[in-house]
């Protein structure tokens, strides 16, 4: 493996081996070594001096079940603060198989054309985007498909990220070539913009997989993960219902955000609820039925396509998160209204939990009424054409708050806070305000913990363990839901690093990658200038109950600022 | 002297004797101890926590020239740190008059009803504000007159201080009764609508000055002082060019801002000097001609009424920092359209500097042209309209530069750049960047120092010096032009403190206080979450030359943190 270095000014490609310091590391935490490192943290994150780091986690490469995820990485223009933000897809298989470590672009573009960087086994090249550049997301991907052909992965952003908007993601081609597994969260289709580069292409033709030390133990390690997945039982739940399959229990813990986070139970729950999608999935049709994986060799396929009346495929995939900051947040009701405004963010490259949180803080505003989403749409397609309104709302839901001067905006270190109101699950609070990211339930969700979700005494531990697990996870390229499996057999991890690479670890390695890369994170941050004030939820969640608990956030600081003292 | 603390939810009034710890305080340094003691930093600036605190200064009270400014505080919603803004007209002195030390301003209204505070020697009451809300400030000033007479003091918002907009002001009656002198940065008006309170009216009638320990002691000192005033060269310039007086000085530095700070050097500036606008003063004549006080028995004079080709009075006063920063720094070379946009910002209660700071940022991004007079005023009429245009121009340039994209923002903290490029005055970049309250030329400007305002290497002492001087002039509530008196005369603040109060202060009282004050300051922002990173000029401004010098700024960071080590 090596480190893939490309000055988008000179336009030049380094390739180095792999420094010393870097060689344990993979995924997110590799990315927070080299940001650390190498970025200036208080730099302006769309100046010359911010970098983005695409680098596949430890175990990527193998299509191990759930485990071929790609982080990007870099300063974040949402946050101010350190950013990873990874993805399902093929990216992280191809850039593995490309022998990829990381991928560093750096410097400032010269011109102001957009370009596409391909990458292949013989090295980078830049090609002008052409009319690809202005495309959204959908119509580019299609262009680019036909340009370079079908076998090849494709990171590209869409016209938020070429607008270099605070929540513009980049996204990757599905196994099924749909532009759909995003580098959501934190602006990273910004960074991108900011180096003007509509779309990398990776192309792994001709390229083995990733040596493996001890292709036995290997197998047999892979083994014991896939049975451990395949048996838990969470898993079939994923395989039925996909993450809407959490919307019930959310709604029944009363911590669904409703209407711009002002309750935290909907009155029409079961209209958005995981059961009524399968129903809706099973009845309409389409391409996958009901549900389908996003990466080649994942077993629990909690991917789906979500057709309308006519089984003509509105959106792919339609998502837990989505469905609650673009369903429930915002008042809609009607699942084949929430895919088309999915759809368009979709398009436009951009983030749909920090949309839906700018739209429900928007309508708070008076900009719309809670269940137009009509109103909704055309202020979705109002991005699109660059104006001071559509950039605000494409910038998220904290610049729309500030714009709007509104109170009650749902937002941490500046990014929206996901599907699950921190009043009511407060370990989630916790890790929404401890987290080096930034409010995000990747970064360490409690739901499923035993704990009394309200009490604010037994909140830390439990959100530090998701936290480290969690950061483990993002290092080792896997998904959320791989750590079903790994739980359940977490010798796995330790077999399968020392498989592949050849190490002697123990089973304690998914918590020593997961600490090292939170520190890491929280060093970068604390350089950038982030301090104790800004672990913390906003003011208003402290003081206003959420009904039907009627819990405020109540943990108390001196205990989230103990989080790191372990 | 008593503290009264009103609380806007109750609508009661506790007059209480100062405590000990404040009562050698006035100005900006009570400010500082009564927020550190009262106002949890990290609290929402418009939501219940925060406070806005009137404070005269030390010597106010007593018809000194110059010296009856009053201080308003609070968190500033624009910088999220600890802020002071102090203005001259009438309500320093009312409110000493009345025997108020500080009065406080607590809790979060209770209804959505404008009020009007009315506060004379028997105690405060509210009003409803009826129609006089939602009125510019223009016209509210004068029902406001209609309604309380021509006696009171009056401190009032307007539209962008009702919206909570971050730049709005508040502004209080010159002794003309012109509503023109302006607690304008850092978005204090702002505050004041989070409090439901359209305007504050100050009733002295009836009430004596403020006691004076040693009578022949405190004359001897005024006329020490005076004479000093008046017999200083700059005293001139000011009375006969206004504050105007520096913009060929400013330009010959290279230091003007021109279209959006990207030239220092502008092209028409002799039709935008102070030379100019004296002979247009004297040539269309106008209510006083061709400068006037803003305060009663200030010697300087350095207010002026700008009158139109016809004669007819178009705003008063028309300033160097407006001149600058909506003359030059839009590429608008005609003082009448200056004066226009002047009227326009005064009107919406808004701060001219952020405002003019915010249109550079736009016409960068396309909204306006350079020089473009009508598009500017059209742009800042959207502001009435409350649109989210409007809103996120209102919200000053760090905003509008975070919505629209644009990388040249200048600012520091999140509050813009005042008329002077510190690439080119380097010491006045190192108050911008160093000072508590953001950039802002009135906490300690550089550009008289005897210094080679380009070395890097010159600029901490200097800097270090004008901040303690100010910080110690704002807690006197002395005008910054007062300094040119009290420079030549250090003695006499001694001997006025001590006639005044009784004290037995020695002349280093105004750096005692000064650095007093400062420290507190900082221990704010430390505690809100301020670091050295805060403490930082934009990156732009580190790396783009600025013609004809084309200096950046390049004061060593290393200095800039240790400026607060004497």
């Amino acid at each position: 493996m090596l480190i893939w270095r490309i000055n988008v000014h000179e336009r030049s490609l380094e390739r180095t081996p792999v420094p010393d310091g870097w060689k344990t590391l993979g995924g997110r935490g590799l990315l927070a070594r080299i940001l650390l490192d190498e970025v200036p943290p208080t730099c302006d994150p769309l100046g010359p001096h911010n970098k983005l780091i695409f680098a596949p986690g430890l175990l990527v490469g193998h299509m191990l079940s759930s485990c071929d995820r790609i982080s990007v990485g870099g300063k974040s223009p949402l946050t101010g603060g350190i950013k990873e933000s990874n993805a399902g897809g093929s990216t992280g298989l191809q850039i593995a198989l490309l022998g990829i470590q990381a991928l560093i672009l750096e410097g400032a573009p010269a011109g102001d054309e957009w370009q596409i960087l391909v990458i292949d086994s013989s090295g980078a090249r830049f090609e002008p985007a052409g009319p690809i550049a202005g495309l959204g997301v959908y119509a580019a991907a299609r262009s680019l498909r036909e340009r370079y052909g079908d076998k090849v992965a494709i990171s590209l952003i869409g016209p938020g990220g070429e607008m270099q908007l605070r929540t513009a993601g980049i996204q990757n081609l599905d196994k099924d070539k749909v532009p759909s597994r995003i580098n959501a969260r934190g602006g990273l289709g910004a960074v991108m913009g900011s180096k003007r580069l509509k779309a990398i292409i990776f192309d792994a033709a001709g390229c083995d997989k990733p040596p493996i030390r001890d292709p036995e133990g290997f197998k047999a390690a892979q083994k014991a993960f896939t049975t451990a997945l395949m048996n838990h039982p969470q898993t079939a739940v994923y395989r039925d219902f996909g993450t809407a399959g959490v919307a019930r229990l959310c709604d029944t813990l009363g911590a669904i955000p409703v209407r711009n986070f002002s309750v935290g139970q909907y009155e029409d729950l079961e209209s958005i609820s995981g059961e009524h999608l399968r129903q809706t999935l099973l009845q309409r049709g389409g391409k996958a039925n009901p549900t389908h994986a996003c990466m080649a060799g994942c077993t629990i396929r909690c991917s789906n396509n979500y057709a309308g009346e006519n089984g003509e495929e509105i959106v792919s995939p339609l998502e837990y998160e989505t469905i609650s900051l673009m369903g429930s947040n915002l008042g809609i009701s009607d699942l084949d209204d929430v895919a088309r405004l999915n759809w368009l963010v979709n398009d436009l490259g951009i983030d749909s939990i920090d949309a839906g949180a700018a739209l429900g803080v928007a309508a708070e505003a008076g900009l719309l009424s809670f269940g137009d989403a009509q109103r909704a749409g055309e202020l979705l397609r109002e991005i699109y054409t660059g104006s001071p309104l559509g950039r605000m709302l494409g910038h998220g839901a904290a610049l729309t708050g500030q714009v709007l001067g509104v109170r009650r905006v749902p937002v941490v270190k500046g990014q929206a806070i996901s599907g699950y109101d921190p009043r009511a699950i407060k370990g989630t609070g916790v890790t929404y305000a401890t987290n080096p990211q930034g409010a995000d339930h990747t970064a360490g969700l409690t739901i499923r913990a035993k704990v009394d979700h309200l009490d604010p005494k037994a909140q830390i531990d439990v959100s530090r363990n998701a936290q480290i697990n969690m950061a483990g996870y993002d290092t080792l390229g896997a998904c959320v839901f791989a750590g079903f499996g790994f739980a359940a057999s977490p010798e796995s991890i330790r077999d399968l690093l020392n498989a592949r690479y050849g190490w002697s670890v123990d089973t304690g390695i998914l918590q020593q990658l997961g600490r090292a890369t939170l520190k890491l994170e929280r060093e970068f941050n604390r350089r950038a200038g982030f301090t104790a004030a800004d672990d913390r939820l906003p003011e208003w969640m402290t003081e206003e109950p959420l009904a039907p608990t009627q819990a405020v956030f109540d943990v108390a600081n001196e205990d989230l600022d103990g989080l790191y003292n372990w």
